[in-house]
């Protein structure tokens, strides 16, 4: 499958964020912005999402970087339609690139689109790109200080997974330290333990993400 | 009529940064700065270094983090003066906080002061805070295809540590990939495979990174 790239373009973000929900609400397709740092596992945790979820609905994916496309290549494979979105050096992507991206897909024919945002802590999380939810991934080789550090990220979160989680044995990570401080800062987030190699945990977060675009989608 | 110029923020931080390397020119004082992702293993490099430098060095720390002061609590067991940068929800690190920061500390009694720059692969690259050499920190967990993602960190930067090297054995990472890509933008950069859990690779490290401090006071 052809891998398409586009450009990022500056605009004003919350209007575009706006304009975005109001089409994907019409199109009756749902948005979720997966966030996290570089080497958290974002992409592979998409793809299993996306085996998860595919008998169920009709995915599609954009894929952000800052250079290259080797997400989308690795995502042909899934056999999804995906877009990869260069910001050519923007720590994060705008509403306005989704805007632009949008008409790229088939959107009669989508009822979910993963955004994989630019693998960063800090400056995604101060962008809304018109999303019905994001998804915080922090792994587990990252350490357990980060919601300390990174606070805007798992406030403004709706699910937060903890990736690698077959890792745990070999760092000094503590789940619940995370656990605490991401609800200190965000009452109603919900946290899953995941790892995409063992598939262990995957269960209870598809269930969740599902009922999130079961929501959306206003067939619950 | 007097036009008004006002100069854009990368002109002005570059400014700053001229004024921040004068001043440490003058007091004979070289400046590190550290950049990696969010739990790259910043904080534990650096504790490392201090270790290494200390009989011959003064050493001081910059921990910059956005919110909390944990790494600066983490190193007050090191007996070096630190001072925590907040940023408030900045990205990265400005030349700045580095010339505000730097009347706090008795740069007379100092040699070198490593700067912890924010955890963040993409931004603090792109700016200068009056450093005479940066160092990259990329740890095996994070992925083998940081540098095709990310190129403006491995292009500007003079060492790169490929960190939790002890972790090579339960990871899908190649080292000789990122090193190909890392001297594709970079020729002259220098690779060091280092953990600093079980000292490997620390030596030759040490030995560059004092190699760089000599050249810049002049006592090689």
């Amino acid at each position: 499958m052809e891998i398409k790239v586009v450009k990022q373009v500056m605009e004003w973000n919350e209007d575009v964020s706006q304009a975005v929900k109001d089409l994907l609400a019409q199109k009756q397709v749902c948005l979720v912005n997966v966030m996290g740092s570089p080497g958290a596992g974002k992409t592979n945790l998409i793809m299993g999402l996306i085996r998860a979820l595919s008998p169920r609905y009709r995915v599609g994916v954009i894929e952000g970087d800052i250079a290259g496309q080797i997400d989308a290549e690795t995502m042909q494979g899934m056999g999804v339609p995906c877009v990869q979105l260069q910001t050519q050096g923007a720590c994060h992507i705008e509403a306005m690139s989704i805007q632009n991206i949008l008409p790229l897909f088939s959107l009669d024919d989508l009822d979910v689109i993963f955004v994989e945002n630019i693998g960063n802590l800090v400056c995604p999380a101060e962008f809304n790109i018109g999303e019905d939810f994001r998804v915080a991934v922090l792994s587990i080789p990252e350490g357990d200080d980060k919601v300390e550090k990174y606070p805007l990220m798992f406030a403004t979160c709706d699910g937060l997974v903890l990736h690698k989680y077959d890792m745990l044995p070999y760092f000094d990570f503590d789940p619940q330290r995370v656990t605490d401080n991401a609800k200190g800062v965000n009452p109603n987030v919900r946290v899953f333990p995941v790892s995409s190699r063992t598939g262990e945990g995957m269960e209870p977060f598809v269930a969740w993400l599902t009922g999130k675009v079961e929501e959306k989608l206003g067939k619950a």
